[in-house]
């Protein structure tokens, strides 16, 4: 059902040759929307999604039963350049209280009846500092790649992929840096909580680390130098969802930056997902309005884990079981509008 | 538990000396938030809904168990103005299809696991058309309040109040420019869907109707003269839950409206209140800031309901979860950043 991922222009000659949004099921879903007892739009953006989500799962009346949230964990690097306001240590921390139950993403996985597993990508062995070399090598990528491509549930029916790992807002910012331009500074933001004098620094670290690598090539290649296994197992995971045609709820600022590189190889990468939300980290508004998503959700939140995503998959549930559950007019007899 | 409402100086007297959030369970709320594993502030608006809603449940650790949406419906005599896109015979029509579970209201208040009740008010006895005369006596108006005070389930640990009613967004405009003010055109909305021809009938229809009763007095009396009796019958259950001490979701413009009519006759009467979301209806965002609430939820619906709040339920169940759920930096071994 799934290729293998044998090297990195497999990724790329599959994002390239994946079939888009079913036009038949997308067809009769706007259809059914309008016969609903309901006067025309007045379900505003529940009805856009649902129409989406039913084009992406070829069904008119589809529903969501297994949505899976994943979260990958990894350490980098460049935590030596002093960018988080938190030790590296807590990567390995926080993974254990995913394992255990206790971390904001249990939570909220649960709360929308999702399957949630966590990869932790050797933790003990951080990427490089890609501000002296590259993060990983193409084969380390491509490995992590694999890893997030293999960790979908082929029978998941939504998919959304969180992170845990202290340094990845600066391989998120640098990897927005080197595919978007602007300056440093437009894409670095104060993550976990950095003070001014932190924010300096990872903004240094970000330019520095872009003067480096920022010509190394497409996304991909960007993502081996500036990336981390866990922002490269989400790039693999959204990849493969593409592939399936499973619908994706995009989370915030990393998880974005990681599925940036998927588009800058193929435009249409990420035709199977939305926005499920904005973050309170600052660049993470610019980075959407680069990726053409209007995020579902603005609360302010600023936490990774999947976490906004896996809100919002309340949000996607509801609009679907709107769109499957309503009478239309005719069934319920009620009079339609003038 | 709930005394009963004699007359409308009962209601007033219950909203004026109701018992505000308890500042203990609030106040232990916020300890526990500071402890989570997540760096400060890192969940958002999530936080402040929790901590909000442990005060009013009176416990630290709080969980939303019980949520109850209820839906009431009512014929407005002013439709014979013009004012709707739709029949007067379509309140009713869709009261059967909430009672067969068909309408977006079904569909959204099982995704969030609530109860949902439906009350219809006299449908066949339509208000007085409020351009010519009020449109309920007070004896009417304190009888559908009394019908939304007795409808609230005692032991609901969270309650949504949504409507029915061909014509109510032209009763909403009305209540509303006579509370703040302001010109008849500012509060006066598409509804369900009028055309610029009806839009500008509806309008004058506002500016005859606040000509005739805007001097009446309080915000009861205001709602006697220019409501609705399912706009009555929201006042009455949101008031019922201000003296429960059951924390309310507000709904779009019309759920507002009558809670404005509350807001007027005490200050605090909404304090138990939270916003959903902002609604399409052209006015609802002014209504919102002069309740003083910030929408969780802005997208684009106008179907009222209660379509809007119980999307939103989803959302505090999250944020309460969460909070409750989590595991703290202590329990989890988590180092806490500098």
């Amino acid at each position: 059902m799934l290729p293998d991922l044998t090297n990195m222009d497999t990724l790329r000659d599959l994002l390239r040759s994946a079939p888009g949004i079913g036009v038949d099921a997308r067809a009769a879903a706007t259809e059914r929307n309008a016969q609903l007892t309901k006067p025309p739009g007045a379900l505003g953006r529940l009805e856009d999604l649902a129409i989406w989500y039913a084009g992406w799962r070829g069904e008119a009346r589809p529903c969501i039963a297994t949505p899976h949230v994943i979260v990958f964990a990894g350490n980098h690097g460049v935590t030596a350049q002093g960018v988080s306001a938190f030790p590296p240590a807590v990567t390995e921390q926080m993974v254990a209280n995913f394992q255990h139950g206790g971390a904001a993403i249990n939570q909220l996985a649960q709360a929308a009846g999702a399957r949630m597993d966590v990869h932790a990508l050797d933790l003990d062995r951080p990427t490089g500092d890609f501000t002296e070399k590259a993060a990983m090598s193409d084969a380390e990528c491509l490995d992590a790649l694999r890893r997030g491509w293999s960790a979908v549930d082929l029978s998941a029916d939504l998919l959304v992929v969180g992170e845990m790992g202290i340094g990845n807002t600066t391989s998120a910012a640098a990897l927005c840096h080197a595919l978007f331009g602007g300056n440093a500074a437009d894409w670095t933001g104060r993550g976990t909580g950095v003070d001014e004098a932190g924010l300096s620094i990872k903004t240094q670290v970000v330019a520095r680390a872009v003067g480096l690598h920022g010509g190394a090539g497409d996304g991909l290649s960007l993502l081996a130098r500036l990336g981390g296994r866990e922002v490269a197992a989400m790039a693999g995971a959204i990849a493969a969802a593409r592939v399936l045609r499973i619908p994706v709820i995009l989370d915030g600022f990393i998880c974005c930056a990681a599925a940036a590189c998927l588009q800058n190889v193929a435009a249409g990468a990420l035709d199977h997902a939305v926005a499920g939300h904005q973050s309170a980290e600052g660049a993470h508004g610019a980075l959407l309005q680069r990726l053409g998503k209007d995020p579902i959700l603005s609360l302010g939140l600023r936490l990774g884990e999947g976490s906004g995503a896996a809100l919002a998959i309340n949000i996607l549930k509801s609009a679907v079981a709107c769109h499957s559950g309503m009478a239309t007019f005719a069934e319920a007899g009620v009079a339609a509008g003038n």
